[in-house]
């Protein structure tokens, strides 16, 4: 017999996911086609969906619908994952009141913009006072939820739940006293990858080869989409993928790999059980398991060598000219470029930790309070001098890079790394699991993998954390062993 | 001292406002973007909006503020329009159970896809039930509105408040009779137009070039964007215009004289008052008016001699080889061509009222039961025989060549010949009110007449409904009179 109040809660988070997607397709419209001038009006709009989401969310009868479930002893081990995930989200949106979520939303906005400005004007100071109220805001948030005295951890609890920046601290650590000798001794050597010499490379022609080749991987066009914004991004579900890459006629990789990067993401909302998206069981397990998907299709699968034993001849006859005086080891090479770069989205798949290394300890500083919004401008340049060797020559190849802190996303850079460290863990395992897993690439056949990733990962939604998905689905504890080793692997051959 | 529940009617009106057009961004995207299996989420989503716009314009309270406002002597006349105009929303929304709203929402979605797939197939039978689904929902909404009597009347005053049956009727008749033996004179001339000499128009600078000329005509793409869809059409208002347009290589003036069209709606909506969005003072007064500014910038502009001196320079320059064998006057002969089409928004200026005219007919005939759903399209075919000397060769060009009945809009087609009326009206005021109009076009200027359409039309917003607004902007009731004259004026020196 169902069980009714369990059908009722059901209903309702359809109901909540449903106004929550509606907000979804404003934020992508946003970034993808809003006209200049109808900013105020989607601000609006935005508020309105805060306000709705919020009413959705607290409505006091889902109180007494969890209290009976939390109660009932016939719920199944799926139901009381849903249950006891809807019960975290209650509790803390019951805890914020509507004039600090609205406050929020507007300081947001108005910080991504200015945001935009002054990394135009690489203008910090114009900057700063809005990572300040963002900063503040999350400070306040904590208190609500009663995280008063650790607001970092709840930053980081809320893109990775279960995690908290001590357990980061010791991966990081881990991570960096290995990774910088091996970055050292790539970039020590005689051999140069050299990226320029793919140049002229027309963007029509460009987004009909990403989307042959996402297509391949197995992203599902028939539910989802590419479009072109300022700032890659992936947003939406399942029923509805709305991706988004951005075009250089004269950097032909970033946008391939951008938008693999962006299919990862898609490719596992698309894998989240359908009937589920309303509840845990159909959703991401975290931005750190997100990070897994985006960052294993884009880097373990798709600069192998296997994949370019496929896709070069199609490259080649997509671009012609462009690639006649370019040797096949020069191609790729340049797609396994290592090199310092002071812009993380521009760096390699080596140095890439060490950017987010540095923005995890700045973080921590200025929630502790050790930092102050002033001097973050200056640390950030010195930081980088001494842990890539590079100094940015403004603010906005400096601070003002991301686009995060804008929207009071504290927390997540961390997540990029530790998703680094899964998706090589999942790569060995789906390679011990599937042997010849790579001549499957050669052929430009990526399903036993995504079939993999599906049955070991997404189909969990966020039955586990990523930790125990770790565990669980490679029978390893999460750490960076796997990404060292894969990172040596794939990259001392090329540079010795 | 400004008035209380006024203002407190002003802030619950901008909810509302904001509330639509959320459903407004939706269903653009539903018909530019959304990906093929995501249909089933937006219909998710589209009742969602369809239950919160009805709980905003029903709340209770707004009944007592409008009672409060009604017996207030102090309001001034634009506050008296405003209590007036909502009153009649809020009375026929609170006669509608969110029931019946569901069902229409729902019914609709699944009409406009059968529509698609039964155009596709040219099966009529396919498509007759769900008209019949539409027609009884639409007398059902009569019968709760108090208009069960007079159905379709209901239908055309939705679409020009004022406006009924027996007045268009009287209108029609005229016009009927004046413009049969004037397109039999053109059709039978010797001067015989021909379209087919534009061939292979690239896409990009098709949209390139529609763009340029719509900016130049005074469409705001800063408040506003257009992008392709199969079935053009403008949504939004004055924050945010989203058009459409198609494009086809072979027939560059569809696509051309589409978003020119499209911009005239979206000019009449960059026109109303921006700060009155949310209330009858910045709303448009029908579809009759609106129709009339999207013809007017259509064809008495754009298909002018004066016009074309100034862009067909650009259009050459734009398209040099494929023009470079077509003269000026076959340029213009194609541009202002006449002819038998069994496709309305094929046809050209002239025979286009016959097609509504039919339209009109039929849909009369179908609210008062004398023509039933099953004999539909033979008897449209009978019409097209009989008015316009032309038999579809199938369904798909026949009954089922309109979106319209899909979503019940029976009572919208009228408003495009009124619209023509009104712009014929406008134009001979503005050539009265601004001496060398012409010569402006000339020199690629087109702000005179935008300001004074900005003026006599758009500042009134819904202050004014199509008759009166006539008589205040152009100073002659509406008839047919100043359509055939211009008709007349423009197309008999062509073609003699």
């Amino acid at each position: 017999m169902p069980n009714k109040s369990y059908s009722v809660l059901d209903e309702k988070l359809k109901h909540i996911q449903t106004v929550c997607s509606i907000a979804d397709i404003l934020g992508w419209d946003e970034q993808v086609n809003l006209p200049e001038k109808s900013v105020d009006q989607r601000q609006e709009q935005k508020v309105v969906m805060t306000r709705l989401m919020q009413e959705a969310i607290t409505e006091p009868e889902l109180n007494d619908l969890l209290v009976d479930l939390e109660n009932d002893s016939s719920l199944d081990e799926a139901q009381q994952v849903v249950v006891k995930d809807f019960r975290i989200t209650y509790d803390r949106r019951t805890k914020l009141p509507l004039e600090f979520l609205e406050e929020k939303t507007i300081a947001q906005t108005e910080a991504y913009h200015a945001w935009v400005a002054a990394r135009k004007a690489s203008d910090f100071q114009a900057f700063a006072p809005h990572i300040s109220k963002q900063v503040e805001l999350s400070k306040r948030m904590a208190e609500y939820f009663g995280w008063g005295d650790r607001p970092y951890d709840l930053m980081i609890d809320l893109h990775d739940p279960g995690m908290d920046a001590e357990t980061i601290d010791c991966l990081f650590t881990e991570l960096k006293k290995e990774l910088a000798p091996l970055v050292s001794r790539i970039l020590d050597s005689d051999v140069k990858a050299n990226a320029d010499i793919l140049k002229g490379f027309p963007i029509p022609q460009q987004k009909e080869f990403l989307e042959q080749v996402t297509r391949a991987l197995g992203f599902d066009y028939s539910r989802g989409r590419i479009d072109i914004s300022p700032h890659p991004f992936c947003s939406g579900n399942g029923a509805d993928i709305r991706m988004t890459t951005r075009f250089k006629e004269d950097i032909p990789l970033e946008s391939l790999f951008g938008a693999i990067h962006e299919s990862g993401h898609g490719m596992y909302e698309q894998g989240l059980p359908k009937d589920q998206l309303h509840t845990a069981l159909g959703s991401a397990a975290g931005m750190g398991v997100h990070e897994s998907q985006s960052r294993l299709w884009e880097n373990q699968v798709s600069r192998s060598q296997s994949f370019w034993n496929f896709f070069e001849p199609k490259f080649r006859e997509t671009f012609h000219d462009q690639l006649k005086e370019v040797s096949s080891d020069d191609l790729y090479l340049a797609i396994n470029s290592v090199d310092r770069t002071p812009i993380r989205v521009d760096s390699d798949e080596v140095t890439y930790n060490l950017h987010i290394i540095i923005r995890f300890e700045i973080e921590q500083k200025l929630f502790s309070g050790e930092l102050s919004v002033s001097e973050l401008s200056e640390y950030w340049n010195t930081q980088y001098n001494e842990l890539l060797g590079v100094e940015p020559k403004d603010a906005a190849e400096g601070v003002l890079q991301d686009v995060h802190w804008s929207y009071g996303a504290f927390g997540y850079f961390p997540s990029y790394c530790l998703g680094n460290m899964l998706a090589a863990q999942l790569w060995y395992a789906a390679l011990d699991a599937l042997p010849g897993l790579e001549l499957d690439f050669e052929k430009g056949d990526f399903s036993r993998l995504l079939n993999w990733l599906r049955e070991n990962v997404h189909q969990h939604g966020k039955t586990y954390y990523l930790k125990e998905l770790s565990e669980k689905a490679t029978g390893q504890p999460l750490s960076s062993k796997a990404l060292i080793k894969y990172l040596k692997d794939r990259y001392l051959p090329l540079y010795t």
